[in-house]
């Protein structure tokens, strides 16, 4: 363990400096925050780059058993840190002055020849892509695909709302035509999810046992050239007066119903 | 029509405060800001306070036909500000400019004896309370029960994941303990969701014409003295690592897999 107390220490302004996003993708490195995502990336387990905390905040850290198996205390990688320097590479109002640098590992290609996909079609908002991550991690997708034009998911924001669930699945950045064109190679079925009551209700479809659903632009839906290539049009029914569904709700329904978890 | 254009007028003083929960209470009074809200508020309709906008941003309210005649433009009740002053009174990054304050009128009690309806049991985030009535409007539920606990939908970042839901069903705030007893009384069971697999699975669930289904606080679940009470517990089956999901993402699944629209 080494300890730094200093905000001019280089390592700590390397820290500090992947809240950029210009400065994570030069660096291939990212920074994630709280006990419960560095437990995931632990468990997980991730090679880190380093370990930062307070004295109070490693001591918890390690008082459960099956961490401390997992982390060697001795090593440089881990640095204890003062509570202002804590504040200091803080994202959160409240923090847990406890930070992980990681990194970043995220395929820009993929074959897939098996599965089921989540393939996310220019999201802009970074709570709505964290959330659909994890829901796609809880009912047991293979993965997620995001097109270059989706938010960049090592933003704190987009980090919070996985609450880890990118140590249990691949969250892929492709081409979205390219995934398409893999997944067809592979004779598995894309379907679309569209706001357009002419589609087929998602709760009339019998789902294949393998398929990719596709989930659009919060504002502007799923891309025309992606349409055209679906071989589903699928729509989730609005009875009330709302115009549409927030998407990552949109997509939690979808997800599960298309494979009927019982 | 009138027009202001100074900060110091005592009715931009007076909207400019409404952005403090504790003035809202104080004046029974709220803001909202953007097109789609006040054309959805204008359409209810709902007698307004005072609209406020730009020249340029009241001309295009007008544009729209429909809009315009619900609108006496005459009143004094419309009044041109101009940018400085839309800036002053935005609460979002990229302001449009136009401005509506309402009358709160949100009923303390409800006698339920029909329908279906959520129930959100202290729930602590503004985007999952938004968005759960925005799904609840989306799915055709007859409306919304916020405990005291629960997060005051008058606040701008509820107000905008509601996207107008608000004027399409009654939102209501009230003890859990009171609207239970009110649907017991007229023998409309309780559903509640449970992280616990021993609960039944919402997809295994043949629910009843008319419920009402409690969503329990992000952290701490649904109160156990809520528990008690009843009809039925449910669980969202989770088959993946995530621990759990999202509220507003559950209480989507819950929503739509409970009316099972075609």
């Amino acid at each position: 363990m080494q300890e730094i107390n200093s905000m001019n220490n280089p390592t700590i302004k390397h820290v500090r400096k992947l809240q950029q996003k210009k400065y994570r993708n030069q660096e291939q490195e990212y920074i994630i925050e709280g006990f419960h995502l560095i437990e995931e990336a632990l468990k997980a387990p991730k090679r880190f780059k380093f370990l930062l905390g307070t004295k109070e905040a490693l001591d918890k850290l390690v008082a459960n058993p099956e961490l401390a198996d997992l982390l060697n205390l001795n090593s440089s990688k881990i640095i204890q840190i003062n509570d202002s320097l804590a504040e200091h590479l803080s994202q959160t109002v409240t923090t847990q002055e406890i930070f992980m640098v990681l990194p970043i590992n995220q395929p820009g290609t993929y074959s897939f020849n098996y599965g089921r996909w989540v393939i996310l079609d220019g999201l802009a908002d970074p709570g709505n892509v964290g959330t659909i991550v994890r829901t796609a991690d809880a009912a047991g997708y293979n993965g997620v695909v995001l097109s270059p034009y989706s938010v960049d998911i090592y933003n704190a924001k987009v980090q919070r709302s996985m609450q880890g669930s990118q140590f249990h699945l691949p969250v892929i950045r492709q081409d979205i035509n390219a995934a398409i064109a893999s997944l067809k190679e592979n004779d598995i079925p894309v379907l679309v999810s569209l706001l357009n009551q002419n589609a087929q209700s998602v709760f009339d479809y019998g789902a294949p046992a393998q398929f990719a659903i596709v989930v659009g632009n919060e504002a502007h839906g799923v891309s025309a050239s992606v349409i055209e290539q679906a071989d589903q049009e699928l729509y989730i029914p609005i009875t009330g007066k709302a115009e549409s569904l927030n998407a990552a709700v949109a997509a939690g329904i979808l997800m599960y119903q298309l494979v009927q978890v019982k």
